[in-house]
């Protein structure tokens, strides 16, 4: 073959190739696009369990693509304010978000029960009702007309009643009680003789060394330790009933994800899926040594009174009625998610309650 | 630019396009591989919920990355027979397995500890202690002798306690009784009086109605309706002390799981995390109606009564100083369980238990 000929008949078997990489490559393109997305948390780097759970997704978002979808974490105010999420996801400002959905229930009443509602559910209730229950596609349903798709993406488990400047023996003790508190909870303790409040994370300690404020509900022991409440409110009560099991969403603008291969939207699903189990299992494992930590330090650890618990979930029933009266789709998927609890609870009372009280008996009485 | 020239230029640049090509091509290759992989599962198609999650984690794999890398599943006895899938993704026959690992105590007693193990872990606390309580290592570092990684894939939560053809009221009803029962319970209920014998599951019903067993546990509700032990056998105990919250693996040969890219590894890893939180959601979702059908059909639904937990519990202890001093490693880690267990349900006792203990009492006065 003579160097002519050569080279044409390689310029046509390269350009040929190259028409071939041509067919080939969108395909490719289209399965695996390169794509830089950020997500927004509501919550600071300081809550490394909460703001943690943005991270270990978004990271499993880009090691699952090997880097072309990249997804960018930011804590709260960084690039939206933390009680902003639900908005600038809405607009497209960010493609994501990760957030506690009932901050937005001013919007509507029915955004609480995508998080918690006081005598809600809790964490293996909540994922039982969200993925298998109705409530993914309920509630999915619902943030329509806020443009956003909501996958569940952690829980705390159940929170701690708050920490309480001086002891709080019955109901009584409660009456006039200026108590931080956020959401549904404050509108049903108000029933009862609380005062609720919402002042920011950073201003509850001095709040309470001062007097302002008599009382202040955060989450649970371990990050209630970092906020050091325990050296000015010792007195430190459970159950937190207004949140059992509070689920944490990552939350997707629709027309971005729509955008997505499909695969890509998999990805999406399933990181948040091992998020939601991670950081709920990290919860259970830092929890106790915290409660260790705080209780020698000089927490005072009590159950709320019976009468406490009672008139608190008498005046959640009252609520749940003028919600109801008020929001259509909150009627809806609180009925829905009333059933499932009722069942969960009669579920509950057979095999695994019988076990878990079982094991806590052995427990105090030191046989574990 | 004549044409010969034309050609000659265009002959290099496409020639360079495909060189481009050639050294993208690969990159894009390595990342998204062909692969066709098959997963062999230990449970039978009928069984929707265990067999399932099988399904699931394949298909969000395959999803996933479009395609690219499929995974098939079986059930059991398809292409390996249910009690054969660690051989046989130790040895490579196929890549990777769903099983209980349980099943292969027989080989050391340490395989227990990773799925379930009498008066062990419950749901929640086996999850902590797996992704954040050191069980992940150090069961993998064990694992690593038998060629493969496991990664949590399942759970059934706390199982039942089975079905009895008379009603037992004390521990002296259980002496000589012959109860169909697997692994480690099996071991433990020998020492209180009971003949454990294994069958294999469709056996069990013809075995029950002729009497040739007196008793036999299965998983709960959902599933034990399906095989109708309550018309042969109707005294229903609760709970299964011996499963309080077994764990489903996927578990992956250990030379196919690095010959993965690393964004194949992390797709592996989210889909059996999706598994695992699903497979406890679709549980929680469909026990109670099935215990509702049961009990309307006529099971007697009763718990085992306090010196029958009492004798298995300290029947429990005595085992795991033996097995202890039989596998070390079992011991080793075997420890690290008990530890998490005793500040588990030390923490169980505070917010969440006394939580879920007020809401099952409200569901016992109607008021949910």
């Amino acid at each position: 073959m003579d160097r002519r000929k050569f080279i044409k008949t390689a310029g046509v078997v390269a350009g040929g190739a190259a028409a071939a990489t041509t067919l080939a490559a969108p395909a490719i393109a289209q399965s695996m696009p390169k794509l830089k997305w950020r997500i927004t948390s509501s919550f600071p780097k300081s809550l490394d369990t909460l703001y943690g759970g943005t991270e270990v997704f978004a990271n499993y978002v880009t090691e699952a693509t090997d880097g072309n979808f990249q997804v960018q974490a930011f804590p709260a105010g960084e690039i939206v304010p933390g009680l902003q999420v639900a908005d600038k996801v809405t607009d497209g400002t960010v493609e994501m978000g990760q957030t506690a959905l009932y901050y937005f229930w001013g919007k509507d009443p029915a955004f609480a029960l995508a998080t918690a509602v006081p005598f809600g559910l809790n964490n293996r209730q909540m994922n039982s009702w969200w993925y298998h229950g109705g409530a993914k596609e309920k509630l999915n349903k619902f943030f329509e007309k806020y443009n956003f798709t909501a996958f569940a993406a952690g829980n705390t488990g159940c929170q701690m009643g708050g920490w309480f400047r001086k002891p709080i023996n019955s109901l009584a003790d409660l009456q006039g009680l200026k108590f931080r508190i956020g959401g549904m909870g404050g509108k049903i303790i108000a029933k009862i003789g609380v005062v609720p409040t919402l002042i920011a994370g950073g201003d509850i300690y001095p709040s309470l060394e001062k007097g302002t404020i008599d009382a202040a509900e955060w989450v649970g022991p371990y990050d209630d330790e970092k906020l050091g409440f325990y050296k000015v409110a010792p007195y430190y009560y459970y159950p937190g009933w207004w949140e059992a099991g509070p689920m944490l969403h990552v939350i997707v603008n629709n027309e971005k994800l729509a955008s997505l291969p499909k695969s890509y939207q998999a990805i999406i699903e399933t990181a948040a899926a091992y998020a939601n189990v991670d950081m709920m299992a990290k919860y259970d494992a830092l929890n106790l040594p915290a409660l260790r930590r705080l209780v020698a330090g000089g927490a005072k650890l009590s159950p709320f009174s019976q009468d406490i618990m009672d008139a608190s979930f008498k005046a959640s029933v009252e609520t749940y009625k003028e919600l109801s009266a008020q929001s259509p789709a909150f009627k809806d998927i609180f009925a829905s998610m009333a059933d499932f609890r009722r069942d969960s609870y009669l579920w509950d009372q057979v095999a695994e309650g019988t076990y878990n009280n079982f094991m806590m008996a052995e427990q105090r009485a030191n046989a574990l």
